[in-house]
């Protein structure tokens, strides 16, 4: 797999955060993700849905891969996603074998990319500014929301 | 929290069981799960549900976690599961700080229950010859399905 393109990088997470800030508009956590395949095609894309569907269990990335259905296998796929994913969503994309994170921010919250990235998974962190405004602002804003999306 | 005594973890096995033989009749991957509360008040329990939604998300662990719905604290909360969770299900474990894990077997399949345990999650496994031979049984009748379930 050859090492992802920052302007591929910065497009992909462009698509994240569209997810995120339509979380926004909804009352919800804006946190927003998408698996882009090996080919760069798009598979799916979500958004944390804690207070739209009462769903604790769907986070940006499980959305974005539940969207993606049912696939073979998940090698030179992506996880896109606006927020450094918290061990759940480190999880799952170290059990599937999702080759690559492309995080958008990891400055409001730093969840398991390094362990990832330790497990061979590559990891691109982009720090990217309207990501660490839209949390900032939610964090500020809602603590309470976003400290029972993370559990704490 | 007091160690769990072991005739509860094995009633509430049962439950997970219920849950896994379920899946089994539907065509699915045979693991089921169930989340007791502190007061050991049943919160949630759901099975795998790759085949009969389509939805690769979905693991016992995460139906059982949906079905509680949203939660403030997961504090002395218990996870049983008739198989070792595998890492995205361990990596749900520890992010929402649910305390102790109950395991059906880890013969069959080796996740991230020890990881848990070093991370301060109680963790019994209870090596029961039921779920082993579900699993066994199952992996023998439908290798492709389950080596799909868990990304390999």
């Amino acid at each position: 797999m050859r090492r992802i393109d920052g302007a591929i990088a910065r497009a992909w997470l462009a698509t994240a955060v569209e997810e995120a800030r339509a979380g926004l508009a909804e009352g919800g956590v804006p946190i927003g993700a998408a698996l882009y395949g090996a080919d760069g095609a798009l598979l799916g894309r979500g958004r944390n849905r804690r207070v739209q569907d009462g769903d604790p269990s769907t986070h940006a990335e499980t959305a974005a891969f539940r969207a993606a259905g049912r696939q073979r296998s998940y090698r030179g796929t992506t996880m896109v996603t606006t927020l450094s994913p918290c061990w759940y969503c480190s999880g799952l994309v170290r059990q599937f074998g999702i080759s690559r994170v492309v995080v958008g921010e990891s400055v409001t919250f730093h969840g398991g990319h390094d362990w990832l990235a330790e497990h061979g998974v590559e990891v691109v962190v982009l720090d990217d500014p309207e990501c660490v405004a839209m949390m900032r602002e939610f964090v500020a804003r809602r603590p309470e929301l976003w400290h029972e999306d993370i559990g704490e």
